[in-house]
């Protein structure tokens, strides 16, 4: 094969037609129809707004948090285009005769559930105009300007639109739980910074658990001192971090687990636990026994002063108190707890639980917050002002609705389970179909995607989260019927382009990843296997072996990405080269060409895994993709001529796909279904 | 060209051949032979230490700073090797009986100028011994222990070596200039983890200049308030660098630039200037005329306060104070300043100077601390415990010591001046020749390379600083006789992948920039390009277009990295080609299929230039790199027949090549040197 054909493949397959200069196969794009989330309402005019040196921004007074998104956004501008704009320090003084972007806002947001969001942003020939209630609303509009950038051969520009714009729901999330694997400061900020181009409003951060706990506390400093191996936030981090997603729209809001999931508090204070002690700071994964005790006036007045001092550390109305997991053996084993829920009335964990929630959220409603938990706290005592977190079902949710309380969809939107984004981006909170009543429907506030950490590290965590979130925030944000998953798919895929620019490593980890999987070699040979694993799905890593929270995450299956492009658009273009009966010659030669890729990567592949140990594991697979490509070939060159295939090599090659499904090194081959595919049509 | 060919080009152009398994040109290269600095004595034997789960480390007793130090290492050895090490949380208690690396320290170290770095590491077939007198000098046998790593077809082993290692010089420092470009926390975090990688001991932090006053003030808050837009550390963030560096045997010392250099702070405090204000931040670059006024009482009575409250923040014992270039041009104008000078008897404002840095002497002396400047401030009158930093030519380094003097040399470490990494290498403090006495030579401490900031971002930094920094360290470290600039090449490519699991961005974010250039398209071509490229040298782009601190750095020329392994490596094989005289078949062969990439190159490159306006500048350069790789492979094809040319062509070539020296988009051509060989043989 020649270099301009491997060259059309890696284009192809990638998904990099779409991307370069906006083509679409060939066809040219316009950055109006790229955007994401897709706004409420747009129209679009002939013309359009010509970039250059003059470019000047003015808002119609200072607001401190806009001045700072104005300058953030010069500076994108000005990296992508490479224009010297003179206005990077942006200051709202300055003169406004040549300026011919105009923001308009009436007043600042204090960053809280139910802010005013929306925003109106018009482009002229001459001039572009940006008006908004808050100023938040106006940073979500400078999000879309810079998706409008678009250039031809006269240079950069903005097309003439009109877009009206507004959330469909007002709570648009991110958990990120850096618990399992801690998370620096700055891997949160960045991704904050990734929610913010998506229009995203909360961070909520799982800031205790059994392996960790992550908060610097002055009232108990045992429980950062001996519960997060010296991995926590500083208490001058954390505000630092809450300035940062302020400035940007985002609340933070934290959850600290309870009453189960709580290890790490129990190492520091064994004698809150409901089972003796001493505690070691869980280094395994999955549901642990310890569990604070329900039934000892301790546990209240630790988590009066403890909410007490977090209350006042954390500015959002909202403290989110876990709830979830608690198994309740310990609780079982202990006499004076059974004791306890006897002279209480209480006929199980449930009700004693539901105890502790109503102690906790008198707790929280003293220091005047508001409790959020997941579906497990919901129970007939609790008042309609919580909200729950749905991550057991819909089905919670849609209950909890009708039963009068506010909730959260996150069931659905577990990205740690390696799901396709368009699993995740069909899933809809409120779908046309809906059992509630329009009433009850104002009380799903909207949802959250969750990064549980338990398999990924600072260095992998983008890539787990990106651009996979993306399609969830559009979810969140856009009308209902915005569900189109090719579409979706494509412009997912330029808007992970411009996350790289925030910092986020999503893409660039991934081929550093692989450098140090081959020792520091050239890793062509292994990307074109990489490119079309995925980790497997769900939680069987866990069942395939034993991990810990010190296990490396950084063998091959964790430089895998989820939602692998290349597989997908293969899949994709084989499904369609089969709807032509296979008769269509183009699309035909280009399956060929990457077929004949894989099926090569093993002998190239071959000495570079001989000389890197880390990669042995994954051996068996680089040889699946080889066999695996050879019987798409097979196929292929059959179902062009229109022949079936005899029953030797039907059985043959039946085998070798049954075994290729086998997951290998904890990874899975993507291409199958489309090889199957291809094989079934000369059966 | 078929796509073997092109794997092999890219192979042997970008020094991947050295790196796959260690192997140089199909050579099995021992990780001992990659160590970077060289140690001073090493001695190997037969056999290897096997590294499996079971592998596990002591030390005689706990000292922190070292567990932690045990903790990282084996972090990295796992996710380098996969392996499931079950003491990443590294815990000295834990159990002895199968240790196989044993650690014993004398002493904990208190990070400052002087402290013992030696240590012993002796690998045999059972096990690992590392000795040193300081905890530090056991930080520094852990480095090279990581490079050791190696791999044959039974794994990874350890080769049985014993070195006893001691470094070269004291003083062995990066400056980072956070004042130009202000750099986060996190970027000067990683390039810490890379000077310790590489065994440095000093970051010298630049933290007061005319575009910038990078300090959070407490006793005068207006410096940072109004002297950084906001881009300052605080006292908080720089407490834990400086933890941070300690933890790494890394010494923090700051510096304010006194007199001169000094705009951000006289925006805060205009009063201490020798004329009246008021003062902005500077935008542009250069030597600017703002300088403190030496005359005024208050000037001292500020700097007696402000020293007071840093020297109490930085902990180690020298205090930087700069210098230099002073232009002087406000003294000249100030009749108050020349009415003073009259009456101390001073005849020119070095002497004026001179009494400020005394001024200056007698204050850090108060705070307990050593002045170290730049080499302005050697005079007469100071004392002989200053340390002088050289940084105008070897020249005044020398006069210093014959005068007494301490001092580090600069000059010829310039980082910023985008020199190749062997003119660093080559510079020695205390070459064999050197004039100076036994006695004399101690007094030169080390040296210091400086990452001068105007032309990098926190986006490119790295790749200025990495790997070239590495030759440096060694220089620093390793014995004078330690010199060979190929085999120095060789070890700085192993090296500079190894640094990329330090988080450092060198690798990674050049093909992320070049993916924003494209528009988020293929890569392939545009790095075909820009790996031939290097920025222009010395200060030459400022002379090319006026840069401001807000200019964007996201350009092909910010994107181009010094030293172009590609370039430098096709140079050198055409030197090896035609010193055979133009008859190695195998060597023509593989620069034939170099030069065939470069000429085809500007097809592939034309629509990706025309699509992305930020590329239009270097679309000459592409043109360039055709014409000229196609002129290479004209003067290869008769040098392989033995044939000469012709005038017309020689005439036209000359012109081309001519034409392609030219800086385009302030980048330069690095194959041009190679193109003129190939075309002289002709002639």
């Amino acid at each position: 094969m020649d270099i301009k054909l491997k060259h059309v493949y890696l284009l192809l397959f990638s998904g990099m037609l779409f991307l370069n200069g906006n083509y679409l196969y060939g066809k040219k794009m316009n950055s109006y129809k790229n955007l994401m989330p897709v706004p409420a309402k747009m129209s679009v005019s002939e013309g359009c707004f010509r970039l250059d040196s003059s470019f000047a921004v003015s808002v119609n007074r200072s607001y401190p948090r806009l001045d700072r998104a104005v300058g953030r956004t010069i500076q994108r501008l000005a990296g992508r285009t490479g224009l010297f704009l003179p206005q990077s320090f942006f200051n709202v003084q300055e003169s406004q005769d040549s300026v011919n972007f105009k923001i308009s806002v009436s007043d600042t947001a204090k960053i809280r559930f139910g802010i005013n969001e929306t925003y109106r942003l018009t482009v002229t020939d001459n001039q572009i105009l940006l008006t908004a209630v808050t100023d938040i609303g106006a940073i979500r509009g400078l999000e879309t300007f810079l998706q409008l950038l678009d250039s031809d051969e006269k240079g950069y520009f903005f097309p003439a639109v009109q877009i009206t714009d507004a959330p469909r729901f007002p709570w648009r999330g991110l958990l990120i739980d850096a618990c399992r694997h801690f998370m620096p400061p700055e891997v949160i900020k960045r991704n904050l910074d990734g929610m913010a181009a998506v229009k995203m409003n909360v961070l909520h951060w799982h800031l205790s658990e059994d392996q960790g706990f992550r908060v610097e506390c002055k009232t108990f400093p045992k429980l950062h001192q001996k519960g997060s191996d010296g991995l926590y936030y500083t208490q001058t981090q954390i505000k630092e971090i809450i300035r940062y997603a302020n400035d940007r729209g985002i609340r933070v809001i934290p959850e600290f687990d309870l009453p189960g999931h709580a290890t790490s508090w129990l190492a520091a204070y064994p004698k809150l636990a409901s089972a003796p002690g001493p505690y070691h700071i869980e280094r395994g994964w999955g549901v642990k026994d310890p569990v604070f005790n329900p039934a000892s006036e301790q546990t209240y007045t630790f988590l009066d002063a403890f909410f007490k001092e977090m209350s006042a550390l954390f500015n959002d109305d909202y403290i989110h108190i876990g709830g979830d997991e608690n198994n309740g053996k310990q609780w079982d084993a202990n006499p004076e707890i059974q004791k306890f829920m006897k002279s209480k009335g209480f006929k199980d964990n449930h009700a004693l639980q539901n105890y502790f929630n109503e102690q906790l959220l008198a707790i929280l409603t003293r220091y005047h917050k508001k409790m959020i938990g997941w579906d497990e706290i919901l129970h007939e005592n609790m008042p309609k002002d919580i909200v729950l977190q749905s991550w057991r079902g819909k089905e919670a949710m849609i209950k909890a609705a009708q039963r009068g309380y506010r909730s959260l969809l996150s069931n659905g939107y577990y990205i740690d389970l390696i799901q396709p984004a368009f699993v995740h981006y069909l899933n809809d909170p409120l779908p046309e179909d809906s059992p509630l009543t329009a009433e009850q429907k104002k009380s799903i506030l909207g949802g959250e995607a969750t990064m549980w950490s338990e398999l990924v590290s600072a260095e992998n965590i983008d890539s787990r989260i990106w651009p996979r979130t993306a399609a969830i925030a559009e979810r969140f944000w856009s009308p209902v019927s915005v569900r189109d998953v090719d579409d979706m798919y494509r412009r997912l895929e330029i808007l992970s382009f411009h996350l790289e620019e925030l910092g986020l490593s999503h893409k660039k980890n991934y081929e550093m990843m692989l450098r140090r999987l081959t020792g520091g070699g050239d890793i062509t040979a292994l990307k074109t296997l990489v490119d079309v694993l995925e980790p497997i799905k769900n939680y069987t890593r866990h069942r395939q072996r034993k991990l810990y929270s010190y296990t490396p995450l950084t063998r091959v299956v964790d430089a895998a990405r989820p939602d692998a492009a290349v597989a997908r658009n293969f899949r994709k273009r084989v499904a369609a080269f089969l709807k032509t009966g296979g008769k269509n010659h183009k699309m035909g030669a280009e399956l060929e060409t990457a077929l004949t890729v894989w099926k090569n990567n093993y002998k190239c592949l071959e000495p570079i895994i001989a000389a890197s140990p880390v990669l042995w594991e994954i051996e068996p697979m680089a040889q699946n993709v080889s066999r695996c490509a050879e019987i798409g070939l097979e196929a292929l060159k059959r179902i062009r001529k229109g022949e079936k295939a005899d029953a030797v090599w039907l059985n043959k090659s039946a085998n070798i796909i049954q075994n290729a499904k086998k997951p290998c090194a904890q990874t899975e081959l993507m291409i199958l279904p489309a090889i199957e595919a291809l094989r079934e049509q000369v059966r």
